[in-house]
């Protein structure tokens, strides 16, 4: 049975209801009956063919959350299980990272949208290993952006060295920024939150951060320096990083999640002196997506949402690409 | 009773005999007769003033040893012990970095060389907690390297995530790579050694380098790509770094260790993808240069040395500038 789901037929194209005949269901993968997904940056990048990687047509959605409705012959996960796919689809399965649970570093990996049609569609198959089972506790629609943007930004504050005590930045209060702050704020450590204005910070304060640098004002960046053992980039501009770099403690880490294109300028000199870091994370292992959700259920870490019906797409992405969404846009697929 | 020394009396000044009046003996310190000093690249740069720091007359030898033949009422450290005293001479031994044995990361922290005159000179006057026990089985004139040379190299090898089965490069054979080739190999990581030429190719395998790169051939670096766990780069050129930066595997880290100057480019999107770093790192704590030290004498680790008389100096400064020394100068002090 053909799968309905919206797409972009060609580079840039305005997104339209599309029918797919799926992939035959292997002995590993499961069926999922989508009901919600999320709209992440990656969506509208991949339409636009930002990274010279998209096919078309091409049906984005890739923080996807449903009920497995079917299970390949050797797939231990049960239909009924209620299940959430991210950026990953699939991985070698045999390399040192595959076989250590570090699926995200498998230099073979699969994208849901890179290799497949993705989840703004009614179903979504994948290899049972990233159909990562969603806790009780979390609704689906607030499960949905945890599965790209939530992971994301979850990484960098379990796979480096922050602490409980740590003091963290985060730059950029968006769809990863907001729940950066909400994660940082819920392992305790001192949270800063760092955007271009304060148009912001009231809603920054409420999601958990203690301090707020409108970054734009006059010697605002300044007085931060030596400050932070974590900053957590998740905006896309090209900024001057040297500054940033000059807010890190010693041991401190800039850390990019946000894709920033072209180079990032940095004096090897100031990162000597403290024995500091400039560092990259992507999204993380499936082992991670079920950590980071139990965390997510036990201490109330979800996202701040606007929900549209499916068929109301490119309102959605208009108005991502003016920046005006608080702070991830959620579809409901069934409408 | 005052001092004879070498110094030079102005920014690049050759260096001449000079005498000084030390500071009174503190409560805490100790006088150290020393018997042999190392040259450091960074001996040439406080002469040259290239970090506008230095003050004249200007007494250079930070990589010195000898014995304790005074120390303060209050002082641990007992008459007759021989100790080396590295870049670092003094800290505030109050804050958090002080307090938990990492002194290098003190923000008020002394230079040897730059806050006194240094060790090439009969006698040096420092606060006990940097003047480090020498292990009985090194000789002196081989522990004098290893207080700045040995110890730059050695802590990112302790302090990051480095593992006996880490797959370790050495950018630069010199006075710190051919030590860092030494102490990777004795750690039974695999090592390789990155040069411009095939020069050094014979020397750096003697010293344990297990693979030869020659960076300037054509392809060679290319040929890298996704093969290191660690860079440790010990030059100060500026280099292409995104192409080091390439050939790091998942988890990859980029280190600095040589005061390389002006800017590093690096792309983001190229760190995020494998979860990789590019870090810098300074010298190493008291207790560090205890365990470095230690190490190095088990192990058999100690520099290549050139030996001179400490009034051969001046010829000594001229061969380091010329990038001839192999691969540390070393001045015996009564000479």
């Amino acid at each position: 049975m053909p799968v309905k789901a919206y797409a972009a037929l060609e580079q840039g194209a305005p997104l339209e209801p599309f029918e797919y005949e799926p992939e035959p269901l292997g002995p590993n993968d499961v069926e999922i009956a989508v009901t919600h997904c999320g709209l992440c940056h990656s969506d509208y990048s991949m339409v636009h063919n930002e990274w010279g990687i998209s096919r078309y047509p091409l049906v984005p959605g890739h923080e996807a959350v449903g009920e497995v409705v079917a299970a390949g012959a050797a797939a231990t996960l049960k239909v009924g299980t209620r299940v959430g796919v991210g950026w990953q689809s699939g991985s070698c399965g045999a390399c040192e990272w595959c076989r250590t649970g570090e699926e995200q570093l498998c230099l073979s990996q699969k994208g849901t949208i890179v290799h497949g049609h993705g989840g703004w569609a009614e179903a979504l198959r994948v290899h049972e290993r990233f159909a990562v089972p969603i806790p009780d506790g979390l609704a689906s629609e607030d499960a949905g952006p945890l599965m790209c943007g939530g992971i994301t930004v979850f990484s960098p504050l379990t796979d480096f060295n922050v602490r409980p005590t740590s003091h963290v930045a985060v730059l950029g209060i968006g769809g990863l920024g907001h729940l950066a702050i909400q994660f940082a704020s819920a392992m305790g450590c001192e949270v800063t939150a760092l955007s271009s204005t304060s148009e912001k910070e009231a809603e920054a304060r409420s999601l958990g951060a203690h301090h707020f640098v409108a970054t734009k004002e006059e010697g605002a960046l300044k007085a931060c320096r030596g400050r932070f053992d974590m900053v957590i980039s998740t905006v896309s501009a090209n900024l001057n990083w040297r500054h940033y770099a000059a807010t890190l403690r010693p041991k401190g880490n800039l850390c990019f999640v946000g894709q920033t294109g072209g180079n990032a300028e940095i004096a090897p000199a100031a990162l000597i002196a403290g024995r500091k870091s400039v560092s990259g994370s992507p999204i993380g292992s499936p082992i991670a997506l079920r950590r980071m959700l139990e965390f997510a259920a036990r201490n109330g870490v979800k996202p701040m949402r606007e929900d549209y019906a499916m068929s109301e797409v490119n309102a959605a992405l208009a108005r991502m690409h003016e920046n005006k969404v608080r702070y991830r846009a959620v579809f409901e697929i069934a409408k």
